[in-house]
């Protein structure tokens, strides 16, 4: 198969490298990291073993990868102006284009433009922090949940939740693609903006009792608003956010993307991840006080006039 | 009228410097002024005029100080611990004692320990921020509300409204302490805690109508707690909040103490001013979601090993 990556981040180098490692074809789409990955190959440090892909097929221009089979898409949703002209020219008659993308809205943005039934998204729950140039990070984690945009349980992502699980990366295919973007938002809502609004990680979060309460009262507001959102079956709040609890604990030390790029001084993703939810929520009448809160203390953070 | 000033930071220093300047006599009980005040004395940069007390009446220990007619508490409230060991030696039979901190609780510890009817408490909108050792900057307002802690307009708080007064301090007496300490938390639990969390200042955060509109969320949580605590009369919300943000907006730039003293890396008054309301207000079963939020926020900063 034939893939193509646009928005080679952390997310994109790591799931393109094991593509790649598997036997695929895997075109990179590549800014900063060219030069570097061009000269030295990709290097993948991983809690599961390190490995080098000392040839990797990267580009500087969309227009010169040409057609592929599918499209995985890990750009930043704060570049979503840029989405669709990156897109396509990779997009042929077959193309599968699957978004990993953050938050909500981005399989909306692409339909926009391609035919829904080519749309696929899905979450990725990946800790990975990208290092020098030509070095990504797989901290923990890794596994994709994915689905088609139009809904229900296809083939087509089956296929590709085996393409994926065959290369090292536990994928399962699901009917709801919007429920699971919700139920990684109870995730990623109070965790990435938290972390990047105190500049505090998740466990020390987590171990300070009235912020560890915080993030579960954040936690019920996402829940309550996505099972507003006629979703094929509720979330049960109480245990999911239980076990989003107990999976983040053993994450020790961990500073989510957001963290990672307040502290750099680069834009955040708050219009996928807080303010298309918030207006989801308000639209069917579910009050979020807290999440809106750091949504506003967030946006203020970026109107920081040394921001990149 | 002999003044004690137990604990002189901005407000405490800004205040014996008037009462001084006005013919009282203040002794002033110093800790890091003390060798600048005591060799060059105390510069006053006041937006009403500039002046300076070449003699001041310096003190490194209370107990040398003696009984005085009146004591004026500045104290930070996260040194509360040492108030009453600071107040004792100066406190006569005839002494009132008149504290100025911040928020709520401090003439009940107060009350642990002298006379209730000794007690008078007060709030002061005050913008000043101490400057180089020996000078204190008066940036704006300045006005004093006083009331007994035991209630009621007594003929004592109306004199000490009219020392202040006649001083160039406009002060009034009120008959409702708890109502002008509530007041005073209007203003403060949104501007203190959200500039210090952000380390944006006042007019950043009205600058961003989200912010702006979390502000008066925040206002409208502090009145709904306020009114349940069976104050003489209610606190007409939707004018004190209009009113509270017209009285902001020509803060231009203006960085309230908590945010100075988070970014100086100084403990923060959250007991005072978040901890005791919120606990006032679950008390009374009003809930405060907002305040709950940005307490366990700031609380989650003081946990930095490196604050001194």
């Amino acid at each position: 198969m034939h893939i193509g990556v646009i928005g080679s981040g952390a997310l994109g180098l790591y799931y393109g490298a094991m593509l790649q490692r598997a036997g695929h074809r895997v075109s990179f789409l590549l800014r900063s990291d060219y030069d570097a990955i061009s000269s030295q190959g990709l290097q993948v440090h991983s809690i599961n073993g390190d490995f080098e892909l000392s040839r990797v097929e990267g580009y500087q221009s969309a227009d010169r990868i040409g057609h592929v089979d599918l499209i995985l898409i890990g750009l930043k949703t704060f570049a979503n102006q840029h989405l669709v002209e990156l897109v396509q020219p990779l997009a042929g008659p077959d193309t599968a284009i699957l978004t990993l993308q953050n938050g909500l809205g981005n399989e909306e943005l692409l339909a926009e433009t391609f035919p829904a039934e080519k749309i696929l998204g899905g979450v990725a729950f990946l800790c990975s922090n990208r290092g020098e140039p030509g070095h990504v990070h797989h901290l923990g984690e890794g596994r994709i949940r994915l689905g088609e945009f139009c809904g229900g349980l296809s083939p087509r992502s089956q296929q590709l939740a085996e393409i994926f699980s065959q290369a090292g990366v536990p994928c399962e295919a699901v009917d709801d693609l919007r429920k699971i973007r919700w139920e990684k938002l109870i995730w990623n809502i109070p965790f990435n903006g938290l972390t990047a609004l105190t500049d505090k990680n998740v466990t020390e979060l987590l171990s300070h009792p009235p912020t560890r309460a915080l993030v579960r009262d954040i936690m019920a507001e996402v829940v309550a608003a996505a099972n507003a959102q006629q979703l094929t079956s509720p979330i049960n709040g109480g245990p999911f956010i239980e076990r989003m609890i107990q999976m983040t604990e053993p994450m020790l030390g961990y500073s989510p993307s957001m963290m990672v790029d307040r502290r750099k001084n680069r834009p955040l993703e708050l219009e996928a991840i807080y303010a298309i939810p918030l207006k989801m929520a308000a639209k069917a009448g579910v009050g979020m006080p807290r999440t809106e809160m750091l949504y506003s203390l967030l946006a203020l953070g970026e109107k920081d006039p040394d921001r990149k």
